[in-house]
């Protein structure tokens, strides 16, 4: 398997665009993203579980019951929730790509992210169809993930190529991270594309198998989204055998999959509202893999470690509190904590009790822009990562006048 | 009942003082307190729940087995956490009380607030108590109040009298609060002392049920301390016959009680780390007072409202989102929310919908150093309150260089 270029366009197939249609006023913005594939595809999704449900969300659970979908409509700058109007507006859209592009507007996955509570105006989008259809293309994946990106920072798009049954395939992916991030059974938006041929109903377990481990080990700031969705299409143009059952191709697929959540999960991580630095939290010899991911995501939430990682300060009593609080059975006297980053490593606790460190080596160690907290249980060989960041001014300054 | 002064010495029977002796660097900051009663008293306590505990609740834990207490020493500048020689230095603080003021080591309440995981210096401890003995009286429950603040602006010290049993009664109470708050069965550093005659199984009862309602309802940051502690000496004093059972009397003084910790929890929270106003989440007609409890709690601890309410923003989405993933079953359709202060009161949503309100009169209402916000659930008869803060650049600049 490896890292390719082309985004949700690396699986064959997919054509992309996105534009600038109006719904924000800043016209150096694009708003509004389309992923279209030129043949029916299998298609699997995971949503929020909070019980305020963006309207799209409520549209698309509908259209891809059948495990069916062929289009992706996404609009940025406006969540389209909590509006009395919701679901009427998401079902507009659905329809404009039935009538710009010849799908049926029941295989649209449709997807809005932004400000909660705000009618969603539909005439940007009408007049902005035209220019969005125009310009779909196989190479633009990074204009549609340009369209959906709102306070982050980077756009997010990854690619991996793997081969199934002989045959060369691709997972492609673009995401929408920042803030209100932390999964749960679910995620924030994610469209990925793959040109793998597999049922739907074998990529919806895969899907919830990767994403678990994935996508709901990331949090922000804690705040479970309203409109989280990740949705998956499957063309089936590598020409594979299609995968119908937890075969070795099924695990290649899984693998594959892992990886492209993996990388998109850290780079969501990463780009957290306001972050400067990467922190994950890799749990190792904890009692269970449930014990390992409770601790890693206890870490990474904790947000007075968060603002210590920031300062580069090896407050490790902080790690040491927040593994102390995790909804887990565990001996906290076995716990072994190291921080490490590519410039070294500091022990900082052995035993659940404070070993000596340079306090100087500490700040180098610290001082990059990605730090893992290393915690072994030493009891059993459950394991697991989460990510996060650490916790800014910026994160106040951009959530503290957010509708501006 | 009525609120007066005098904090823990409002309480027939107690003395208390506090000095700076040399744990903190700082020789303006006090950094040992000391509470002892002329007799002895019931005592209960409740405790952290995080997996990692102070030494010095291992040794309070054991003194207090018996139902009773005569003294409280504290020190803050180290949380005496973590150390391989804890549980020796906090029963060391013990012997140091029944040295210089006659009181069996095994009746101290001990305990410590700060840094985690730095080896605590008994030396500054042992030459500073001749000054703290000599100084303890009966009007200095502000100077213990002020010795065992760590980053929080504001001395917590409340009282109030009732009357048991014809007899005039008191509880006072001093706390510490800032960062790291987030009760969980248990509180943050506090400690109240009554006059009331009660069993120490009837003060462990009232006290539990108390807890519940007021500190296990606070959040700064969502994090759980390694070194909360609450407890409460009952000297007897007021004369009133001993509360035995769940009588009358009882209910008065659970009332009080109550009453007590409802003034502390809230100054708590609007003391919280870098803290500008009080963020108060009042919700009424839940299924359930546990589903309120849960409500109300998701929502002052959510990250992106409590920017928001920095911001005087009226960023309601945010606030249906919170209560959206509170883990509780509920109709969010019925669900009604205004945001209320000392200036007025804007409705921001009925049916789960968001309304049309002025954003100008929004930023007025929101101005206020204390909001509230109130949520009709329309669903029953469930009513529960939790407090918390808005998130500032200051809670970021707090935490980002604790130690230093």
């Amino acid at each position: 398997m490896k890292e390719i270029c082309g985004g949700v366009c690396a699986s064959k197939g997919f054509k992309a665009n996105g534009v600038h249609c109006g719904i924000r006023k800043s016209k150096t913005k694009k708003d509004l993203a389309l992923i279209v594939c030129d043949t029916i595809c299998t298609c699997a999704s995971v949503y929020t579980q909070n019980k305020v449900k963006g309207a799209p969300i409520l549209v698309t659970k509908k259209n891809i019951q059948d495990g069916f979908a062929q289009a992706i409509i996404c609009n940025s700058g406006n969540a389209n929730t909590c509006n009395f109007d919701g679901e009427e507006k998401a079902q507009a859209m659905c329809n404009l790509v039935e009538k710009y592009c010849g799908i049926d507007s029941k295989n649209v996955v449709v997807a809005s992210t932004g400000v909660i509570g705000q009618v969603l105006a539909l005439e940007p989008i009408v007049s902005g169809m035209q220019q969005l259809v125009d310009g779909l293309a196989y190479d633009k994946s990074a204009d549609a993930a340009t369209a959906i990106m709102t306070t982050d920072t980077q756009m997010k798009e990854f690619a991996v190529e793997f081969v199934v049954d002989k045959k060369v395939c691709h997972i492609g992916g673009i995401a929408k991270g920042s803030g209100m991030i932390h999964p749960n059974m679910a995620t924030l938006l994610c469209f990925l594309t793959t040109d793998v041929a597999i049922s739907s109903s074998m990529l919806d377990k895969a899907l919830h198998y990767v994403v678990d481990d994935t996508m709901n080990m990331v949090s922000i700031d804690g705040d479970t989204s309203t409109n989280d969705m990740l949705s998956i299409l499957a063309s089936g143009l590598a020409g594979n055998n299609v995968i119908n059952e937890q075969n070795g191709d099924y695990t290649i697929f899984t693998d594959a999959l892992m990886s492209i959540l993996t990388l998109i999960s850290k780079a969501v991580a990463k780009d957290g509202e306001g972050a400067t630095k990467l922190l994950e939290c890799h749990v190792v010899k904890a009692p269970s893999k449930l014990v390992a991911k409770k601790i890693a995501k206890s870490v990474v939430c904790s947000s007075l470690l968060k603002a210590a990682i920031f300062a580069a300060d090896a407050n490790w009593g902080r790690i040491l509190c927040a593994i102390g609080y995790a909804d887990a059975q565990f001996d906290i006297n076995k716990i072994d904590v190291d921080m490490v980053s590519k410039t070294g490593k500091i022990s900082v606790c052995k035993n659940g009790v404070g070993v000596e460190f340079s306090e100087e080596k500490a700040k180098v160690v610290l001082s990059d822009n990605e730090i893992t907290v290393y915690v072994m249980c030493n009891d059993g060989d459950g394991e697991a990562k989460a990510w996060g960041c650490d916790l800014t001014y910026d994160y106040v300054k951009i959530n503290a006048d957010y509708r501006s």
